[in-house]
């Protein structure tokens, strides 16, 4: 049988696939709307039938899909499939996880399908925007829904980053190829004991989480969709006033510490339970953690004498807020921007940051920081002694030419996309402040921006049309790391 | 006789030709005060004094180092001789062009050394941002003074952009090293006739555009003093309302013309002059110009469709405006920050931009941009070739590859160095749009940034003291393009 024989023929045959693999992610997602069906069902809300709808829709066109694409994937993808899968999916799922909410009675987002999808892409790409005003009083349905969009966010980039990207070579992903991928010329989808440990990582990650946040103070259903967002650092919440609704210490510290907890590379667990004890000692980790360290003492410093908070507050408070920040969570226990300007600028910067690689945190990541502090050191030293040489190390290796080279790209375009984004919101009308930091909560999928009406105490509920597509596309953007969705505008790639 | 037995020996000796060099420049600074005594003494404004006085300590400081350090200079400098001679030069040159203003009875600058302090690095910086309010009826000499030094510094950034910069290979300075620097490892002061003629064509072109000022609107003295902050792409007024003060099409039509011809490498004069028509073809200039007109044509049919302006009048604020910040001039004729959220944004981005190397803009320079998208293009074809090769080329030669890397760090360290000055700023309790553009304002020596204060309508003279300073800082770092700044930072400079 020939391969145009098959029904899927209407795509070219190497996206087929692509397409097969996204089908089969969607009758998982149709599997996951089955949950918001039965709380709502149990909590006697009549948005149980919007979710059984999608539910139904979602599973058949996942089927529909799977099948008319059928085809063999034991030999892995090639480059070009495996550049294609990660936008193709990420925006069909944005877009199958808007249809329960567009569809159900719940004022806020069934008006919209723009909000609606945002809300979706907000969720699954663990940003954690929010269009949605009266987080308070909106059905448990919705409410689990966004955070089990986050939670399979922040499990499926950590695939991504751990199966495919590292095989694409980009923004110096390189480095973290594992021996099999780096002999061979096809992505695989290596070691399905990894990816299982991994999941069984993260699940039990979560259900401590909920645990705790349970025993101290939250409600059963809050705690399970805080944990959803938490070890995911995504940082949907089931109020308005996010971790601050919670005037209770013990909870923001377990907080911290589990948003630190998803901060990490989840492959250390994994070396960690195999007993590998120098999994400890990774650089990434240490730079992360040092550079929180440094700025948790600057901001309870600044708590302290600029504003007359006790020691053990303006600990907290500084360890929460920072981590919250840097791990790209977004939860708020303040609104920092009304700590001074230097506060403002200094939070803006951590937006910036991100956690580390393989995690589920989004940003630049601090392995690229490391990078591009080793490249400026050799830099400056060459400018001194012409003719010295000088290798640059990394954890311990040699770091090669292209990896600081895709490195130095990945900040270019970073900063291209960011400063292109700006311009864009300022077109759609909003001005300097909420564009600017606008742009970077949705690149790095932090959340929050700055400001009166996208800050931490803020909602992106009344900005323009334009402006929330905008910022859909700088979540997916940064989420995929930029290069998986900017290739697809290369001429080049189609042709190839 | 042993070098220690030299009267400069307090200096260890491989600093004695930059402090002797050094010495040269201010007897050539107490010059240059000599034509504000003459200007002040013609007008009978008692400020003569303050500039005698300035020039006679001037005259002495530099004929003292000088003498203390004579040494031979026949035999050029080396690496980090050259290194030294920047930023020390500079930063003498303004303490010392501080001093007369400072000593005047100019009730807006002898208050405050900080702000005698800011006007002359802001003018020997040709950044052009002011701390005086009520320039049009300041005193002749004092406008005079700032005007001269923003000419100075002006024809001496050309200098230091054809002479120095390119042996150090800072930040892909050395594509424009020429043959005989090419060969030795000495830093030539190398062709008289082309620092000759250079001088000759800045002065030529001061004359033009001041004949041209004065024909069309302008009194003697204020077409002498816009000329000499025209050519050096400067940007100090007579007016507080900066060229807005003249209400006539040609005179803008005028400036424009010039700030541009500020904005190309002068060597292109050169060898237009020497008939190599090929001169006309370089890659910057073209690169430049159709960045121009694109801009212009954008934010003309802007002015025209959002604004309701006519056509002509559309054409000439744009291009006005546009040339003014991507030469970094600073001139305003309108206040573009009114023109929408769009246009502060746009107008934000160009100050990063800056004209061609060689000239005497400021800002990140065209030809990084050019090598910039070299190296992406090349990065993103690699992603979809691994094993393709794409060689990089830029004005029909091969970029090396520490070309690349130069530019990069170049880059980098000035994202870096906007960061840091913007959140020093934010320290000094600035806000967020007033540090945002202010950094950039400074580090770009465009002069005027964005928002209700420091805009094209305002002032710095209300800043706080400490962000003065910083801003000062943030000038000289921009001017000498970061290394020549940065580098004296690292204790290996001090040691090797
Ligand atoms: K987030
Ligand atoms: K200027």
């Amino acid at each position: 049988m020939r391969e145009s024989q098959f029904p899927g023929a209407w795509a070219p045959p190497y996206a087929r696939p692509v397409f097969h693999l996204t089908g089969r992610m969607l009758i998982a997602l149709a599997a996951a709307m089955l949950l918001p069906v039965g709380i709502d069902a149990l909590t006697g809300n009549p948005n149980w039938r919007a979710f059984l709808i999608g539910s139904v829709i979602t599973c058949a066109c996942g089927a529909g899909l799977t099948h008319v694409t059928r085809c063999r994937l034991s030999g892995g993808l090639t480059l070009r499939q495996a550049f294609l899968l990660t936008p193709v999916a990420w925006t069909t799922i944005a877009l199958f996880g808007a249809i329960p909410p567009y569809i159900s009675d719940y004022a806020q987002l069934r008006d919209s399908f723009t909000n609606a999808f945002f809300e979706s892409v907000s969720g699954l790409t663990t940003t954690g925007a929010t269009v949605i005003v009266g987080l308070d009083d909106a059905p448990h349905g919705i409410l689990l829904w966004r955070a089990l969009l986050q939670w399979l966010g922040g499990i499926g980039i950590i695939g991504v980053a751990i199966a495919i990207l590292p095989a694409l070579g980009v923004g110096g992903m390189q480095l973290f190829r594992t021996e099999s991928s780096d002999r061979s010329e096809k992505v695989m989808p290596r070691a399905r004991e990894i990816a299982t440990g991994i999941v069984l990582i993260y699940v039990a990650l979560t259900m401590v989480c909920g645990a705790a946040y349970w025993l101290v103070a939250m409600t059963p259903f809050e705690a399970l969709a805080h944990a959803l967002t938490t070890v995911s650092t995504a940082g949907f919440s089931t109020s308005d006033a996010s971790m601050a609704r919670w005037n209770n210490a013990a909870l923001h510290w377990i907080a911290t510490l589990f948003m630190l907890s998803g901060a990490v590379p989840f492959v250390l667990y994994l070396r960690l339970f195999q007993g590998q004890q120098d999994a400890l000692r990774d650089s990434q980790v240490w730079f992360l953690v040092s550079l929180l360290a440094v700025m948790i003492v600057a901001v309870a410093t600044w708590l302290v004498v600029a504003g007359g908070h006790s020691a053990a507050d303006a600990l907290r408070l500084a360890s929460f807020n920072v981590v919250s920040v840097v791990t790209t969570t977004g939860y708020a226990t303040a609104d920092y921007t009304l700590w001074g300007n230097l506060m403002v600028g200094l939070f803006f910067g951590l937006m910036f940051v991100g956690g580390c690689t393989g995690s589920t945190t989004g940003g630049m990541k601090v392995f690229r920081f490391q990078v591009m502090i080793r490249m400026l050191q050799s830099q400056f030293l060459r400018l001194l002694y012409p003719r010295g040489v000088f290798p640059r190390v990394y954890a311990g290796r040699l770091l090669p030419d292209d990896v600081i080279g895709s490195v130095v790209v990945f900040f270019t375009l970073y900063f291209v996309c960011y400063s292109a984004l700006t311009l864009a919101l300022m077109a759609a009308d909003l001005d300097f402040l909420t564009s600017a930091s606008g742009a970077v909560a949705a690149l790095s999928n932090v959340g929050p921006g700055l400001g009166p009406i996208i800050g931490p105490t803020g909602n992106f509920a009344t900005l323009p049309e334009a402006s929330k597509w905008l910022l859909c596309f700088g979540m997916l953007l940064g989420r995929l790391e930029l290069f998986t969705v900017l290739i697809l505008f290369f001429p080049q790639f189609w042709r190839g």
